[in-house]
């Protein structure tokens, strides 16, 4: 997805977030904030907005210092998700469709946003995607696809929707690769969360060998390239893997709930909406 | 009130608004938000948030051509406030305390913002500010400071708002004079909305000399600075007069309800709230 100019706004939003979560004074702040001015001139339109983001985030650590601002949040975040595993796998076992089931917790799970500043009830938000129409429906050629892979490329997005992410893991019956970034960004799930949340139990964890927002394949590193390239299902958790990755092709199925009004324009729906949407080509 | 770093995303916000409100295509809204980095990158913290707008509502202008593009939306909530007038001269025959009745009726109106992008209930405000407690309370000093006036100058607000000020101004007992922008910006009130609220049948109405956001006083006429600073009490509505007059002393009372969240924690009450505040000096 290209970068629209309604983001512009946003990613000085983030800046300032990211740059206070860091520890930044007012002038580092603006420090910070005169710096993407410079990057936001220069950027071209077809940049998606997780390239943007990784130069704010980057401008971020280089003025403030802190490389991982986010932790607190993440831990805890885990934590909380973790506490309601019981009740996700109760509703796995009673139900009369577990895939269905489970690609829905998966979605619910990505309500978890940047920590600290968002605020949502968890368990409602299981209740309410339980029952939610799909937005974007494409389940049966989720399934079908699904049925034909030896293998999946999980690509994970936040500490804590790594939880719920177990339930669906679980229940696809293939093995498993999950996709963690390779340093922290936001809260981002690294290996380090993934292992939190005990996703070592059903899948191999690999590092896709970028710190970058999303999945900015020309910043992964070649051993994940090859996994991408070579994954006949590629499952995408997240708006920020549907900015990045939303013009790969039909093997890439992004799982989301729409948070963002830009997202939600690109994709057709409104914000709020949960979507299972198969990739299409450039 | 100083420009805090949090108004910059929001500058953007009202510069992308502002330049497609005027109908500017994709090319030239990048131009005017690459011109507006250059504003941002350049101010000292000491610019009052309606200095920085007035320079991003400029480079719209000069960008896009428009030099009103607020114009139909201010004549849509004119209409819209003339059509309740009957039900708030009601209100106002059978208030007990006319003058608080007539204050908050002028602060109800304030909810009128920025008109096509803001949705509101103007009625259902009315009913709301009538039984609000205010956040910031001095009434009783704007009692006695108006005991003692002579004349009162009345700062407008927005188009339409300008009608719920006729209610305060008939209440007020002294001769009004009712300043105006010299020229669109926003939707803030001219002459010609002034006079299509029928606001010449109880005040005088002047011209700022300035159709820059609020009132900044280095920018008006030499005819009006000189109202200004023979007026013993001056009434100033919204939060942009807020903005650029709130270290202008006491003899300025701002009637307002808190919209943004930086001008609230500025005044240190939750959004939402009405305020009745007494200026304060530099």
């Amino acid at each position: 997805m290209r970068t629209y100019l309604d983001c512009y706004p946003c990613f000085l939003r983030q800046a300032l977030d990211a740059a206070r979560l860091a520890g930044a004074d007012e002038s580092q702040q603006k420090v910070v904030l005169d710096r993407v001015f410079d990057v936001l001139k220069q950027i071209g339109s077809s940049s998606t907005p997780p390239e943007i983001g990784d130069r704010v985030h980057r401008i971020v650590r280089q003025e403030v210092g802190d490389s991982d601002p986010y932790q607190a949040a993440k831990e805890t975040s885990t934590r909380q998700a973790l506490v309601l595993y019981p009740r996700v796998k109760a509703l796995l076992a009673e139900a009369d469709d577990p895939l269905d089931v489970a690609v829905r917790l998966s979605i619910a799970g990505n309500i978890i946003d940047l920590g600290p500043d968002q605020e949502y009830d968890l368990w409602g938000t299981v209740e309410r995607v339980l029952a939610q129409p799909f937005a974007v429906d494409n389940r049966g050629a989720f399934r079908e696809t699904l049925s034909r892979a030896g293998q999946v490329l999980y690509l994970a997005d936040n500490a804590g929707e790594t939880v719920f992410d177990l339930a669906l893991i679980g229940t696809l019956d293939v093995p498993v690769v999950y996709a963690v970034k390779g340093g922290p960004i936001l809260n981002d799930a690294t290996r380090e969360d993934a292992l939190a949340a005990g996703v070592d139990q059903v899948a191999e964890i690999v590092s896709t060998g970028s710190d970058a927002p999303g999945t900015i394949l020309g910043r992964c590193s070649e051993e994940f390239r090859h996994l991408y390239d070579d994954a006949e299902l590629v499952i995408a958790k997240g708006q920020a893997n549907y900015e990045t990755l939303s013009e790969e092709g039909p093997k890439v199925f992004f799982l989301l709930q729409t948070k963002c009004p830009v997202i939600a324009r690109d994709m057709g729906v409104p914000v709020g909406s949960i979507v299972l949407k198969q990739g299409r080509c450039r």
